[in-house]
C-alpha cells in the first residue's frame, strides 16, 4: 500500500503544481549564485478555524512523499522553458531537471497532534532555491488536511462518542481528489465510517452504505421482485414465499398500529424484498421515499419482521428528509411495539441512521432534542467547511545563512516571528497542555518545575512567569538526507491519535463555543531578537552613503 | 493534449471513487435480474449559488471521458469482493468485471452554458445498474466545477471587463486536484490568468507571478546582488554599475518625493535589483515587505528608472497588504510624478497588482471606491467559494422501463418531476432568454411566436401563456454507443462560450444581488402527469388484496 500511496502522491501532487512564481524566484536566486544557501521556512496558520479553540495537524505524511518523489521530468522543464520569459539562462533547466530533496530537513509536528494557531507546524531547512519551490506544494497538502480533520473532530465532540458517524460527502467535494482528501482525514478525525469506495481501497476505512432513492423508486409493483424466494437461515426450511410471508406480516404490523393499508406503496414494498432477498443480512433500506409514517416504516417492519422469522438480523432503516429527531422518536416507539407484539427483543434496538443535510450545529443539537438516531451521515457541510472553507496556511522565510528574517508587512497580524525554533509544549500538574512556547534553537529547553519567562505573541500582553509540569519537544526529525526517519503511521493508527491527542486538551480549550484561548508564547531571547530586528529595520540606509 | 487528459481522468477519478451503496444496488439489481432495464436518470441542483440568478455548467467534458474511460480492474473487483456482503453471488463479479458504458447515452446542456435551479442539465440513460453506478462520479464532476465556474463568472462581472483577473487559489484549494479543478474552471469562468503552473500545462491556461515576500525578506545587504551589470536593452553599451546607478536614482526619487532615505530597506533594494538582473523585461517586485511608502515604493522606482534608462521595460508593482485602494492610488501619484519629473510617459502607466484576501464584495467595492488596480489576484475566496461551497446538484431517477418515476420525500421541494424530458429555452424579442420549459420527450416541440401554456416548478404559480420570439432546444445528445458524439471544446474555447452566453442574460438576471428570478416551467402536459401520479401514488395499495 505505501508504494501505491508514492505512486499516487506523484500523479496527484506533479511537481508542476505549484504558482509560477515559485521557479520566477528560483531562477533569481539561481542566477545571483544564491540557491544553495542554507534557508529555513516556516509552515503554520494565523488563527484556529470555525471560531474553536484548537486545530488538528494532517497532511504531513503526504507532503513526506511529495519530498521523496520530488523531480522535474524533461516534459516539466520544457513546458517551463515555454512559459518562463526568455531571457531566461538554458543552463538554469538542467538545474531543475538535476534537482531532489536530498538537502532538505523537515522538522514537524507529528501528524495527528492538536495543535494551535501561531505554532510554526513544519520547519523546512535546505538550500534556499528548493525550499521556496517546495512552498505551494506543502500548503497545498496540509491546509484542507488539517481543516476537515478539525472539522471532523468537532462533529465528533458534537455528535459525542456513543453515536456512529459515517461520512458521504463525495459528490459534493471539491473534485475528485478532493472527496478522497476529505474521506481520509474525516476519518482520521473522528468519523467511523465513509460512502467512499476508494477511499476504503487506498486507506482500509471502513465503507458503508445500501441504497438510494433511485433503487426505491425504480420499483413499482411486486411483480418485479425476482427470484421470490428465500431459505432460511438456518438452511432448515426449503424456499419460502418471501412476497406471500411478508403480505402476512403487512397485514398485521397494520392492524397492530392502527394504520390505514391504503397508503402503503406497493413499489417501495417491491424494492425492499429484492434488496432482502439479495441481501437478507444487511436489510437496511431507505424509508423516506413516499411517506414514513404511511409506507416505509410499515414496508420495513413487514419485511423485518419476515426476515426474524426465516432468522436473519435485519440491521434497521436509513431516513433521510424532514424533521429527522421527531421521525426517529415515533420509529423507535413502532420498533418497540413490534419487538413486545411478536415478541422478538432485537427489534426495539435496531439501527436508525439519519441523513438529511447535517451541520455542527445540527449534531450538536441532536444532544439536546429527544431522539432515537444512533448513526449520523454527513456530507456537504462536513467535506466543504461550509463554516471556513479554507485554514489560511501560511509558509514563511525565517533564516537564511543563519541570519534571522522577519516580514513587517501593512497588515500587523501578517508580521513574522524571525529565527530558528524549537517549539516545546508545557503540561499542567493534571498533564493538560496549556501554553506552547516558541524558543530559538539555541537556547537550553525549558524544564519541568522550573519558571520560564515568556510573552504571549496575540495582543498586548506583557511578560508572565509560567512553571509547567511537564516539557514535551513538539516536532520531530521527519525527513532529512532524502530519507523519511519516522515510521509512517496507518490512517487508522493516526485516527487514534488524533483521538488520544485531544484527549489530553483541557475541556476549556475543547469547548465548541466560546473557547478559552489557548496561549502561545515566545521566550525571553526571542522577544528581544524580535525587537532587536524592529528597531534595525527602521534605522538601515546606511547603505545609501557607501558606495 | 486529449490523451493526457483521457489518462488524468483515469487517475483522477478511478472507477471505484463512488459510494458503496452504488455498488450494493448495482447487486440487487442484477440479482433481480432488472439491471437491464433501461433507466434514465437526470442532474440538477436546486438553487441559483450565492444568491444569483443564474449558474454556469461545467465539468460536462470531464464526464464525458470519465464514461469513455469507466472500466473495473481484477484488483477493483478483488476490493469489491471484500467489503460486499459474503452472500453476494461470485457471479456478479464477473458481471462488473464486463461492464463498460457502451450501453448508456447522454443528454447534456453544453459545456459553459448559462443554466438555472431545476433544470435538468444531463439525462442519463442506459442499463439500470450501469447508470445508477455513474450517479457520484458524475456528480463529482459537475458539482465543484459548476460551483467554481460560476463563482469565477461573478466575480468577473463584479470586476468589470476592464481589470485583468489572477487565480492563485491552488495552496488554499481542497487538495492537489481541487486546486487544479478550480484554476481549469475559474479560467472558464472568465479569469485571465492562473499561478497554477500544472493548469497551465494540462489546459493551456496564460500563467502568471513573480515573487513572494520570502523573496524579499531573504536578502538584507546591497553585498548579496550578483551579478551586479546589466547591459542595456539595445546592446549599445558594455555592462552596468545598476547598484550605483540605482543609487543615483534612489537619491533623485527621495528628493522629488521628500522621503526620508533613513527608513529605506537595503535588503529590499537588495532584492529587486537582483531580481531586475535576472528579469530586466519581467520586473515587477511585491512592494509591501517592510513599508511601501517608506521603503517599497522608493527602492521600486529608483529600480525602474535604472531599466528604463538602460531601455527596458519594468512592468509595475503589486501590493499584497493593508487597503489596496488607497496605496494604488499614492502609488499611482508617485508614478505619475516620476513619469513627469524624469520624462518617461510610460511610468505613469505601469501595472498595480493587488493581492489581498480578495472577495467577491471587496471585488465589487473595487468599482465604487477610486483606486489604480489594474490587476487583481484572488485565491482563498475564488477556490472556496466562501459564501457557499456546494452546488449541491443532484442525480435522480425519473423513468424505468419508459415507465415514469417520481420521489415524493417528507420535504416537498425535495420531490422530483418525472418523465423523460425535452428542455427548451424561450427568448424573448431582443434575443433574452426569459423562460425554460420542461416537456414530456413525446410533446411537439413549441414553436417561436406561439403562445405555449405552462405552470413554473417553483411557487404555487398558476398556469401561463407565454409567446417567445425564438426557441432552442437546451441539451444534445454527447455520448452514445461508447463515442462522444460532438466535438471537445479546448479550455480557451469554452471560456469564449461562457462569456457569450452570459452576454445573452438580461441584465435583471445577471445582477449579483437580488436579482430577478428567472422562470423554469413545465408544460401543461408534463404538469398533468404530476398530478396523476401524486394521486396515483395515494391510492394504489390494491396489492395486499391479491396473493
Amino acid at each position: 500500500m505505501a508504494k501505491a500511496l508514492e505512486r499516487s502522491i506523484r500523479e496527484r501532487v506533479p511537481t508542476l503544481l505549484t504558482d509560477l512564481y515559485q521557479f520566477t524566484m528560483a531562477y533569481a536566486y539561481w542566477r545571483s549564485g544564491r540557491h544553495n544557501e542554507p534557508a529555513v521556512f516556516e509552515l503554520f496558520f494565523r488563527d484556529n478555524p470555525f471560531g474553536g479553540g484548537f486545530s488538528l495537524f494532517s497532511g504531513m505524511h503526504d507532503c513526506l512523499l511529495f519530498l521523496q518523489s520530488f523531480r522535474f521530468t524533461d516534459e516539466d522543464v520544457e513546458y517551463l522553458r515555454s512559459v518562463l520569459p526568455p531571457a531566461t539562462d538554458p543552463a538554469f533547466f538542467l538545474f531543475l531537471r538535476e534537482l531532489d530533496c536530498s538537502g532538505v530537513t523537515l522538522h514537524s509536528v507529528p501528524e495527528g497532534t492538536v495543535v494551535f494557531a501561531r505554532v510554526p507546524l513544519m520547519e523546512v531547512s535546505g538550500p534556499l532555491a528548493v525550499v521556496q519551490l517546495l512552498e505551494t506544494s506543502l500548503l497545498c497538502l496540509v491546509n484542507y488536511a488539517s481543516l476537515v480533520c478539525s472539522n471532523a473532530a468537532r462533529f465528533r465532540l458534537a455528535a459525542g462518542s456513543r453515536r456512529k458517524l459515517l461520512e458521504m460527502g463525495l459528490r459534493r467535494a471539491q473534485g475528485p481528489d478532493g472527496g478522497l482528501t476529505a474521506s481520509r482525514y474525516t476519518y482520521v478525525g473522528g468519523f467511523d465510517m465513509t460512502s467512499n469506495v476508494q477511499a476504503g481501497f487506498l486507506f482500509g476505512i471502513p465503507v458503508a452504505g445500501t441504497m438510494a432513492h433511485s433503487y426505491v423508486t425504480s420499483f413499482s409493483s411486486l411483480e418485479e421482485v425476482w427470484p421470490q424466494t428465500l431459505v432460511a437461515a438456518n438452511g432448515d426450511h426449503d424456499n419460502i414465499d418471501l412476497i406471500s410471508l411478508t403480505k402476512g406480516w403487512l397485514g398485521r404490523v397494520c392492524e397492530l398500529l392502527g394504520a390505514e393499508s391504503g397508503k402503503i406503496h406497493e413499489g417501495e414494498l417491491a424494492a425492499f424484498l429484492s434488496y432482502a432477498i439479495a441481501y437478507p443480512h444487511n436489510f437496511l433500506p431507505v424509508i423516506d421515499s413516499y411517506s414514513v409514517t404511511c409506507s416505509g416504516l410499515l414496508n420495513f417492519c413487514a419485511v423485518a419482521l419476515s426476515l426474524f422469522e426465516l432468522e436473519y438480523s435485519p440491521l434497521g432503516v436509513r431516513l433521510d428528509s424532514g424533521d429527522l429527531c421527531r421521525q426517529s422518536v415515533e420509529v423507535r416507539h413502532v420498533f418497540r411495539l413490534c419487538s413486545e407484539q411478536f415478541s422478538i427483543p432485537a427489534f426495539q434496538s435496531l439501527l436508525i441512521v439519519g441523513t438529511n443535510n447535517i451541520s455542527e450545529y445540527s449534531m450538536a443539537e441532536l444532544n439536546k432534542k429527544e431522539n432515537e438516531i444512533d448513526v449520523v451521515g454527513v456530507g456537504t457541510h462536513l467535506v466543504t467547511c461550509t463554516r471556513q472553507p479554507s485554514l489560511g496556511c501560511v509558509y514563511k522565510l525565517v533564516e537564511v545563512r543563519g541570519s534571522p528574517r522577519m516580514k513587517f508587512s501593512e497588515d500587523p497580524e501578517k508580521s513574522t516571528v524571525p529565527g530558528r525554533k524549537a517549539v516545546y509544549r508545557m503540561l499542567d500538574t493534571e498533564g493538560h497542555p496549556f501554553l506552547d512556547l516558541l524558543c530559538l534553537c539555541e537556547e537550553p529547553a525549558p524544564k519541568a518545575c522550573v519558571a520560564v519567562r515568556c510573552h504571549p505573541v496575540v495582543g498586548n500582553k506583557t511578560c508572565q512567569s509560567i512553571t509547567p509540569s511537564q516539557v514535551s519537544c513538539l516536532r520531530l526529525e521527519v525527513y532529512t538526507k532524502g530519507q523519511i526517519t519516522q515510521p509512517l503511521c496507518s490512517t487508522a493508527e493516526t485516527r487514534e491519535k488524533v483521538q488520544s491527542s485531544i484527549q489530553t486538551l483541557h475541556p476549556r480549550h475543547k469547548r465548541l463555543q466560546e473557547p478559552d484561548s489557548y496561549i502561545v508564547a515566545v521566550s525571553e531571547k526571542l522577544h528581544n531578537l524580535i525587537a532587536e530586528i524592529r528597531k534595525g529595520s527602521s534605522n538601515n540606509s546606511n547603505f545609501l552613503l557607501a558606495n
